[in-house]
């Protein structure tokens, strides 16, 4: 029920990822998705009579009962479904999702990873990119284990932190970032330092530590210089004549870079730190988003996402399993 | 002889406004600057025998003697020169900026400002970018009205002040932000709200107040994702025979965008809140980029900046010169 797009491009998502073998099971006002899905479609709909819009608190969920995404969540916890999507309110989501699943053990509070596509065309797992916007210097660290985890299950070996400063000069960052530098120093080699956007978007290091403020300002830029340079360069194209021939001959090219930095084959973001894959998708995701979260939802489940976070945080120096060597 | 090419850029800069009608002193190891200025050049140099690197402290420029940048600001405290160009160590021009020109009354602490481009055609003003990687909601009001100064001064009657945030919808922000909307409220309908990036890149503001930490990331992301995005299209583009003819169609057009968002023909951004016109350029900076900085310094000058600063500093409420209204 939740999402700019509530319920059409969700219903429409979850049936295409259903009926290419992602299974799902709908959550929401039973009658409201009933009439969405099309005749001849069998998927499973749970009844929930309330929902959290996106603009009302996201304590919303502990209070009312029948809210959609507690729901959905409960149907988590009881393991009749294995992973939770949503594109609603993503406080809503958290709460939900704490109550319900529950936290794994030694972790304060769940954090959100988003990867963002590299120039060296590996990813960058930034974590936090919203849950703690005034997180504490061992937040931090929780922060870079789960995200470590989050890259060892996507295949990098010996995952690399940075810390998101101005800077990677001593003496550069605010109080947090200096703090944070002690901290990490735990991580060992592990971890190459504070540093500035671009040295994380170059490639300097798998994973990108931030409070969910810096974090999620640091995406919405991104999101906004992306789209910004779309439309000027539109414009300045429409303007010249011999450009627009031009770009008549190149749009295949351009199509795919439209594609490379569609967020929307991302499928959303990971809250990590809780006993089960929760995916949070983005709130303007359309029916493609969806199906993108779906999958992305079933890959940490058959990837063991969560059993590979439990480890890296049981183990409380070195993540990256190399503790013997450290000993 | 600060910056990552100094001296050879900064004296060809100085040299190509000098001779267009915007007079430069240098400052520097007069041999160095020297040896570096054609014959028939005639231009002063104020000899500096020490200057500080770009790793080294910013309070370097009080401890040691005879530092450029220092030696530089001394010029403009006398008088002797009307503006302070730097790219060198930007905590050590602010440290000699402070010193040896002075703050203005009511400031607690500089701040820089850096203008962007917005998607409407205006210019987005953010304050700090740098000087304050702490920041109070007090000193987010100070950089509130020094960038509201600086809006006035570049032709914008009243200008709307945002403030940076996650999110515009109330509980959004970190715990700085929401003091800081009760603060900034005090300005009365200028100040708009906290916003995402993307707002303000719309062009829903003219100032856009940040703490230094988290708009410097703002500004480095965007440099970064510019700088990636140019790098992406060319791969594809060269992996195209189709698009690489295209592409040759588009070249004026490439070019003109390229321009368009070029960092160096901004000269730069504004130390605000001392009693001279400060210009802080990019430690990258080249001679077109120096050529620049100067200009805008001369072009503060002659705007009457620090003036106009001062008169917003002086009212205490509505810096739009309507405090006539709310009495």
């Amino acid at each position: 029920m939740g999402g700019d797009h509530a319920p059409e491009a969700v219903v429409r998502g979850a049936i295409q990822a259903h009926t290419e073998g992602d299974p799902v099971v709908l959550v929401g006002d039973e009658r409201v998705v009933r009439e969405r899905v099309p005749e001849g479609v069998e998927i499973a709909v749970v009844h929930a009579p309330d929902r959290v819009g996106m603009g009302e608190r996201p304590s919303v969920a502990r209070s009312r009962e029948g809210v959609s995404v507690r729901v959905a969540a409960e149907e988590v916890a009881s393991g009749r479904c294995r992973a939770l999507v949503s594109c609603g309110n993503s406080g809503a989501t958290l709460v939900s999702a704490v109550i319900e699943i529950g936290k794994l053990a030694q972790v304060g509070r769940p954090a959100i990873a988003t990867s963002l596509p590299r120039l060296d065309g590996g990813t960058l797992r930034l974590v936090d990119v919203g849950t703690t916007t005034d997180a504490s210097a061992a937040q931090l660290l929780d922060f870079a284990k789960l995200g470590m985890a989050l890259a060892r299950v996507e295949g990098v070996e010996r995952p690399r932190v940075g810390l998101l400063s101005n800077g990677s000069e001593p003496g550069k960052g605010n109080r947090l970032v200096r703090e944070a530098v002690e901290v990490l120093e735990t991580l060992g080699p592990s971890f190459v330092g504070p540093m500035e956007p671009t040295s994380a978007f170059e490639g300097q290091c798998d994973v990108l530590v931030s409070d969910g403020f810096t974090g999620n300002v640091l995406l919405k830029t991104a999101e906004a210089v992306i789209g910004m340079l779309g439309v000027h360069v539109g414009r300045r194209v429409r303007a010249s004549r011999r450009a627009r021939f031009g770009a008549w001959w190149m749009q295949p090219t351009i199509q795919q870079v439209r594609e490379d930095l569609d967020w929307r084959s991302r499928g959303g973001a990971l809250l990590l730190g809780v006993r089960r894959p929760v995916v949070i998708a983005h709130g303007r995701s359309d029916a493609d988003a969806v199906r993108a979260a779906i999958g992305l939802a079933h890959y940490a489940c058959d990837a063991g996402l969560v059993v590979a976070v439990q480890g890296a945080l049981a183990s409380p120096h070195l993540p990256s399993g190399r503790s013997g060597e450290q000993a």
